[in-house]
């Protein structure tokens, strides 16, 4: 008998089970190391439990990434992150580029196409997974407009949006300031975010390849970790709180 | 006799009495509230001191407003500032609306012209007078954007330039979040910062006429008093720094 059925029936108390995890979160993330324990946990329900009591909802996360470098290395965060989505979730990673300015004058003529098209993803995306570069101890500009964006009435789409946020950085400190002033940021919106892990990735230019894709495997492992945290706490959050997006 | 020349002659011994001013800036910009003080005493030294020995430098301050409304009550803000600047110095007002999203791969093709013009507009500027909203606990992207445009090599127009920061918001508090963030960003560059006063305007909506204009006279009174705070601490550093642009 697989262990985790002896939990009161994994199968049934699935709910149960995660109401639990609500109460002792703290306890939890301290789980979400590099030693991928939830992402296993979570891989083996899936595998033998029954479709139709205790499928796991299929969540999409939208990845943004802070820099509009074609090779850039949080894109390449985002990726990583994208090949390491546990089946049946999906990861869509952001095009900011098209974005202009924030500007309330034409804001008030309607959102421009390329801002629409960001906050339609955002809006039917369950979570968010930020990737940033620093510039100048802080996230890009770029980034930054195109929260200005997203954090608008009518409908923002950032509204109970569980999010987490990770960074690389070819310089020391893994973009620790940059994270620091986004998660600051994104207090104005009262959003779940995921405190652990923390994933600051110092150095990239030793840690992916000429490509931009991430080959170190510390890395690769803190990458998961992130992503299977930002599920467990995305549909956990859902269990009390319908999905806006009904 | 003016007293101010008894302090062992104001005309003559200015440089003295800025580097003493030097030595206890601390107390110094404790003046700097609502009263006016050092901006009396600086222009009753233009008015009584010989042109040849005393005459200040013409200062040149570029103001930065973060807001691209139309409206703006931030460009209203600077509007103010230039106003109240003091002859023979001078305030411009810079254009962020066309800079693009900053973006390595563009910058490797040589600064879009926008860029160029702004980072022209801050190099031949002696100080800097940032006037922001708040947006979501922070600067507006588009400031940011100027900024990481601004603070890149070769010979980046940031350089040993002193900067202020003030700014208005419809809303209580003053846009203080967003300063503090600002100044956090400007440690980057390791810029000499007036400290004193601290500019706040809450509820802008009632302080400004419809076309953007600072009408109340407590704001009106801390604009000055700052640009005053700017220019004394330009003048003074000039006397130990040549300027950059010779």
């Amino acid at each position: 008998m697989d262990p985790l059925t002896q939990l009161g029936g994994w199968g049934i108390s699935r709910r149960a089970v995660l109401q639990g995890m609500a109460a002792t979160w703290a306890a939890v993330t301290g789980g979400f190391t590099l030693n991928g324990r939830y992402q296993t946990a979570w891989a083996r329900e899936q595998a033998t439990s029954s479709p139709s009591e205790t499928q796991p909802a299929t969540l999409r996360v939208l990845g943004i990434g802070g820099s509009l470098r074609a090779g850039s290395y949080n894109r390449g965060l985002l990726r990583a992150a994208q090949e390491l989505t546990p089946a049946p979730h999906t990861l869509e990673i952001a095009d900011l580029s098209a974005l202009p300015l924030y500007n309330p004058d034409v804001e008030a003529q309607g959102f421009p196409p390329a801002v629409a098209g960001l906050r339609t993803a955002a809006a039917i995306a369950d979570a968010l997974l930020f990737a940033t570069p620093e510039y100048y101890r802080s996230i890009p500009g770029a980034l930054k407009n195109a929260i200005d964006w997203l954090g608008r009435p009518p409908n923002s789409p950032l509204a109970r949006k569980p999010y987490a946020v990770l960074g690389a950085t070819t310089a020391d400190l893994g973009t620790v300031r940059a994270q620091l002033q986004l998660r600051e940021i994104l207090l104005s919106f009262d959003l779940p975010v995921v405190q652990r892990p923390e994933v600051f990735i110092s150095n990239a230019d030793g840690k992916f390849d000429e490509q931009g894709s991430l080959l170190d495997p510390a890395s690769r492992q803190a990458v998961q970790d992130l992503v299977a945290a930002l599920l467990v706490l995305t549909e956990q959050l859902q269990q009390s709180w319908p999905p806006a997006r009904a």
